[in-house]
């Protein structure tokens, strides 16, 4: 019986990397804490700060992962924050590619936006709903950086990563998807504002409110634990070593999360990619800005397994084995 | 070959009709037109105004739709509007349920939401991922109606609907489901604000960016033709005629639009699910919430041709036929 659950391939990787750096140096006079205390407490040397909005960031991505492919049949757009409140996000990225008459919608998730949308699309391909599948993170989460909150202010990042993927007759593909989500860890990572709850018209509304908020130590805590079961029980369902993963594709959450897959997960440090000294945490964008910049710099061979892993608001965790 | 392309079955249904009720007599010194002049343009009476937040009037409809049977192993958030940027909103519905551990996340596409997480959840039934999912709409559009926009603030009203579905070994489920997004119609529906775009902390974003805008007439223009267009395709492909539909679930735009499926779709009136007299726009909660209500006051009989249909900010247009 073959491992593989769902087959399809990847056939286009795109990225874009806002070219304005904010080195931890200049951050530090915003937030009151040196650069080394940055880099010690966040493993952040430097990040990007987009000057241009998540739907072209989006759209830069996008025409890279597309390349002179057919335009796709379904585009998910898989962000941890919005253009705006409506329409959703991914009717923006279809007007900036060009395009019009694809199917577009959102499925959000927080960091593990991209995570659960590949898992959704997927299982669309398996029911030929479509045939080619656009999914893009596109976070710009400079612009909820709250300068009281050092900690998380320095770890957000902007970015945006896209891949295409379609059906396949090989045997690569989905070897298996995890997710839970704990609904007791809601407070830990938020943006309050926004929606019904704290309105923007709200007289009571603060500006604070609007930005991002995280328990870092209280979220590490309680996602160690549980994303170590989690790699135990993914492994151990297809009696596989941390050795059997060729790489390993983290949320970029934190300097110190990135280097638990290592020092806890049991991963050799060679195989996790970890890029968060100079992107920071970029959110939804993370994982698979990580991936591609994996395929960039080819470390993805035909053949291996790849382990896209990670965190998110929620607090959610899942887990995403590919063959590819 | 069955007509059956994904069988499911619809074990439980549940809705949240908040108790206050705002009448057009009343909400007609707000928006400074006659009671007779909103009936008029919205074919709206009396909406609901709810006094709890969406998550808890989610829970509500999902403790009914989830009745005695065992908790759902997915629960996927459909709404248009979420409660704050972040985590999404399914997080806070399962903490409101009183669960934890179960996965959760959040569809976007708008008042096509609820359509559009159908066809994800279906598909991941197909796909063996979950057993039992529950999709669930809540909308508390009064939270963003313009009072200087007589027409779409008099059109939203508040409400929740979920339905809980499983795998199913009888001949019943998804028969076809269409969607289209045209990009060209971006900027027909909004809320401006809420995002990156027009970020609450802007000093350039006016109160007015955080509430709903539409350009009606022009919305129903495009979308009368393209609707129009896509119900014949997708009659044509299963050589059914209008009458052949048991129960047309609709989105429930506007009394116009809601009136356009008999008028202009060739169903008969009394086959086309009209609740917007008394719930209005309930946004992503509209075709949950028509679909429930006609389930509850028994027009759903086993063995019923079900085609759920709208339009939704994008602007897109989708539909679902289900058999029951």
């Amino acid at each position: 019986m073959s491992e593989i659950k769902i087959p399809f391939k990847i056939t286009g990787y795109g990225s874009y990397l806002p070219p304005k750096i904010q080195t931890s140096e200049e951050l530090s006079s915003y937030i009151g804490k040196s650069s080394n205390w940055i880099i010690k407490h966040t493993g952040v040397k430097e990040r990007r700060i987009s000057e241009i909005d998540v739907d072209q960031m989006a759209a830069i991505a996008c025409k890279e992962a597309i390349g002179d492919k057919q335009q796709p049949d379904l585009i998910i757009n898989a962000s941890g924050v919005p253009k705006q409140t409506i329409p959703d996000t991914s009717v923006f990225i279809q007007q900036q590619l060009g395009y019009t008459g694809i199917p577009s919608f959102s499925i959000h998730s927080t960091c593990l936006s991209f995570i659960v949308a590949l898992n959704n699309a997927v299982s669309l391909l398996a029911s030929n709903s479509y045939e080619n599948i656009l999914i893009v993170s596109s976070d710009r989460g400079s612009r909820g950086r709250n300068f009281d909150e050092p900690e998380s202010s320095a770890l957000l990042g902007d970015a945006a990563a896209a891949i295409y993927i379609e059906k396949t007759d090989n045997n690569i593909g989905l070897v298996n998807y995890s997710m839970n989500t704990y609904s007791e860890g809601a407070l830990l990572t938020q943006v309050k504002g926004g929606g019904t709850n704290l309105h923007p018209q709200d007289q009571e509304t603060k500006k604070s409110d609007n930005l991002f908020t995280m328990d870092g130590p209280q979220v590490y805590r309680m996602a160690r634990k549980k994303v170590y079961d989690l790699i135990k029980e993914d492994l151990s369902k297809f009696n596989l070593e941390p050795s059997n993963i060729n790489l390993v594709v983290p949320h970029q959450a934190s300097g110190m999360a990135v280097k638990a897959y290592s020092k806890y997960g049991g991963f050799e440090e060679s195989s996790v990619v970890d890029i968060i000294e100079t992107t920071g945490n970029c959110v939804a964008a993370s994982i698979p800005l990580a991936l591609v910049m994996a395929h960039k710099e080819d470390r993805i061979k035909s053949g291996n397994l790849v382990y896209l892993i990670g965190t998110g608001a929620g607090l959610s965790i899942a887990s995403f084995l590919l063959r590819v």
